[in-house]
């Protein structure tokens, strides 16, 4: 199996809901520091995963719809938790979307895996993996 | 597949049994920074894999008792090469416990996986996983 | 020189005021994952420059007013512009102020330097450096 | 399952065919930060995954073939497109052909799988798994 | 003293003259993370050391004219030795140029310092620094 | 000023005396990630800071006589508190004896400055500057 990761981040302000969270559920905000590796079995006709140049911007695309925002109140997100785990969930389906969409182009059809992990601090960080 | 990891460190002396081990059957040290990757399939009703909280508290509370210490003087680990390997599914273990004891809230229930990294140096680490 | 640095972090909403800062105008937030470094020309007489315990204690503490808040609605930040580098400076003078109330214990009146790092993201930080 | 990792790196010129490159079809260059990683399901009888001083050895055995060199005019290379993903299967296998032929020492006969990853950038990195 | 960082990359390929540079006299290649830091005494009067969305712009350009080429043939550094420590002095001094020609706005007039470091592998890396 | 940097570790045992060090009063240990920075105002004839093969070859000398050590059994260093800062001022100061004994080469005389960088964890490190 081969993989690609490209790396890109966030800033965003938010408020989380449950007693779980205890502080966090104030307004506050995270720097989410964003890895999106592309996984599959065999490398394309130019020896590569995906094109790494389209992949950059496809992460940067996904993640500019959410970047210098409060999440509170950015509408498709109204009435969800954006925990770490919920936001790497969304990045993932997001980018996915594109692949299907031939946003990364026709070889990207070929993709069999997207995980993303979101590294909120230097000692915390969270992933979500699916298939394509 | 969702996870989260946190991340602390342990400072300990030991010393290794067996030719393979070269200089390092001397008694020596190491700083572990140890990364705990808790995973399961579907996010609990807050959204999240685990509360972080206590994630981070279990963990530092797993190292707490090897913290500061000449491993060849701790009795349970007597007669045992205290190698990253073992190191690693010792404390992957001992945050199964502390899972199966309740320790990390009811949902934790649903984990499917744990996996601890030990980073002993810029350019060398050891990671153990099992299920739960 | 010596010098001691010990790492923490915080997490914050705020926005910024003024056109350069485009769309950190808007409400937003960050992890800054911060390093506090004290600096002096000899070591005391336990053969330290600061005891890291007590810096560490003293790091967290001075976050701990920051963290998980919006930095637009704290009273004492009323009608400034929270940049990067001001709250660098921020967290340094308020250290230095712990340093020079005894907070970091009495060998800490020789230390001769604070400097502050501010990580914002993996590619953009911010630093002040002020002496004591 | 447990797996330990080992670090170096490798400092080579190169260029890439086919339009998808851009501007990386130019002659160029790269570091790529290289993490061979070594997992089996149990521990051999030293309690270890693999001798760390052999694995060590081994990937700069494999890494110095390639080293300081314009891979462009590596005979063993030639025709081929020197991708990161390429790359990383070509150490991969050449690791693989090395505990095969005992160079890892007898117990590495009971290792399951290969990962090797190739970090060209703080921003990009790409990886190949396979079973041994 | 407060200082701003941004960091980018730059991928290229060259030989260096001189027999203390070994393997490294071979046309062979590297990415250099590159960090520039810019200091002043004072902040600005939108509270920060510099633009950091132009300070960035301004790295990105200065390290174009370099990515993905082989310095080897670019004309301008044709009968030099572009080793890590003159490649951050020339990013340097380019900087210092866009500084001074006005291109990170009006108020980085005010900056003091410049430096640029190299990191050419996790285990090397060089730095110039100079004043504005 | 120009300066260049070399990162090997060492893993020592070591014990602590004084109250202030709490539980690092017990044999415990420690990997050390170290940092040395050799900085001179202007390059020598090969456009360098020092040759970085050398640089490393004296590091990894100097490193050797601590590397999995009980330090509180090595000769030299009887009745002294080995902490962080004191080992990094040990190193600095045996890095310095090298250059001056001509260990780096003819043109290290050029040298200005030597800092290292001990670095025991993710969360903490302490450094030593001198000049030559």
């Amino acid at each position: 199996m081969f993989s690609v990761t490209v790396r890109d981040h966030v800033m965003i302000a938010h408020s989380l809901r449950g007693e779980v969270f205890g502080p966090a559920q104030r307004l506050h905000g995270a720097t989410y520091v964003v890895d999106a590796t592309f996984s599959r079995a065999e490398l394309d006709s130019d020896d590569i995963v995906v094109d790494i140049g389209w992949a950059t911007e496809a992460l940067r695309g996904v993640l500019a719809d959410l970047n210098y925002r409060n999440l509170d109140e950015v509408p498709e997100l109204a009435g969800r938790n954006t925990t770490t785990e919920v936001l790497a969930r969304l990045i993932a389906d997001r980018l996915a979307s594109r692949v299907e969409g031939g946003g990364l182009g026709d070889s990207a059809s070929g993709l069999a895996r997207i995980a993303v992990t979101l590294r909120e601090s230097h000692i915390a960080w969270a992933s979500y993996e699916r298939s394509l």
